[in-house]
């Protein structure tokens, strides 16, 4: 692996259905990351206009542990929103704002191969884990390198011809352990919250900086929720396969001045 | 521009919801589209589906002289439809068959810029009128030569962040035009008839080569029907500009053998 001083920057950002769905905030929300000056990608959630159009349609949602079941029915709905509704407006919005945008999932050029989540006590259904070692870096790369900005939307594919169901944070950290070998990494992820609260109720608390230690007595202590343990899970996994660094913040802090001061959550050793 | 004898050949193929929506049809036609060894670039319609789900959704499609009318709630389900279901789908089944596709529209890479149709005795609403010398040749070029397939679902956008609904054969003709400059282009219409038929009702009356005489007098005899006269019109003025050849047959037929016998109909000067 090249030394991360001689990598180029790249930041890698993860918006979830709370900036999607609310006007005011997404439009705001792209212009910063327009503005990022640094090679880029998106990734997007959308689960809550999901949930929506499929009311519309007669799909009821349902979850185990958080997680969507991905019957049938609910692979083709989240293939028509987040794949063509929320990710095509997004790429729109951004070409508007001079950012030249591709909206892509991992079936394009074959970008996020996955297998179909084997079925244990429960069958999540369509649901992809990522093959992350088979993630097309090559194609990516000529991307970022021709000045394109990829927009993700949380779907991968079996291979087999099969689109399947990712969760869009699991998307952004396998996108930046995969890019961590070509580009100096930094994994973004845009949160209701200010950052990681050391009081769940005081906006105010944000921990500044968490490692492992100050994870471990978080932990232990219960101050972390359910909201954000699979963040900081997968924020200390990303580290370890060479991602430079994981800030967990919301999206109105931690877009402006990327690269420089950093606000909200940095996750590190 | 190039003598054309010095260009690579690139195949565009158009493909109708007559075939998107067959499933049989569907799975022959990517067989044989991923077979083609040639550069290629697929373009799908899919108006039929669009129409399904909007009637799940409640939304009735209205049509102007066989064009659809796009208002707010028909563009959101056609970005869904086109953008998102039918063209990730075909790009999952296109990986499962070892052709590397990869899904656009026209406001990914800003590839296809347009203009909403201005409104006279009919406002069609969000449809785009292809704006063909700001197609991003170069962007597709840069796709073609890395062994990427673009599959395009017909959506434009017009540059200020909305999508437009643009008509698929529009489509294929105008990135047939617009990669004329590179390529030795040859444009393919698949038809849900074998070809133009001299007698309507009569299958084998496929007329084999048609020129600007032959469909003069064609048109004066009324032999051409509605179906057939817009994809005539649309072949001469993409010959006008350059594209070397233009099929008009059915998919069974027109895609064996690209490049050498040729079945159905060829439209030259």
């Amino acid at each position: 692996m090249e030394h991360s001083a001689n990598k180029q920057s790249l930041v890698i950002i993860k918006v979830g259905g709370n900036i999607i769905n609310n006007e005011e905030e997404l439009h705001s929300f792209l212009k910063d990351f327009s503005a990022i000056k640094q090679k880029k990608i998106l990734v997007h959630g959308g689960g809550r206009k999901a949930t929506e159009i499929g009311r519309k349609l007669g799909i009821e949602p349902h979850y185990f542990e958080g997680r969507r079941i991905t019957d049938k029915a609910t692979i083709d709905l989240v293939t028509m929103v987040y794949g063509g509704l929320i990710n095509k407006q997004v790429v729109a919005r951004l070409q508007a704002l001079n950012c030249n945008a591709i909206g892509l999932n991992g079936a394009d050029a074959n970008l996020i191969p996955a297998d179909k989540r084997a079925v244990k006590e429960i069958d999540y259904g369509y649901v992809g884990d990522v093959r992350e070692e088979e993630i097309a870096a090559d194609a990516l790369q000529l991307f970022l390198e021709n000045k394109l900005t990829p927009v993700f939307a949380p779907l991968t594919h079996d291979g087999e011809g099969q689109i399947l169901n990712t969760n869009a944070d699991t998307i952004a950290s396998s996108l930046a352990c995969a890019l961590s070998e070509i580009y100096k990494v930094r994994l973004i992820y845009c949160f209701e919250k200010r950052g990681v609260l050391r009081e769940v109720e005081d906006e105010e608390s944000v921990v500044k900086k968490i490692d492992r230690s100050i994870y471990d007595q978080m932990l232990a202590n219960g101050s972390l929720t359910d909201g954000i343990l699979p963040k900081l899970k997968t924020a200390f996994d990303a580290l370890e396969k060479g991602v430079d660094k994981v800030i967990i913040g919301h999206a109105k802090d931690v877009l402006k001045n990327v690269g420089e001061t950093v606000q909200g959550t940095v996750v590190s050793f």
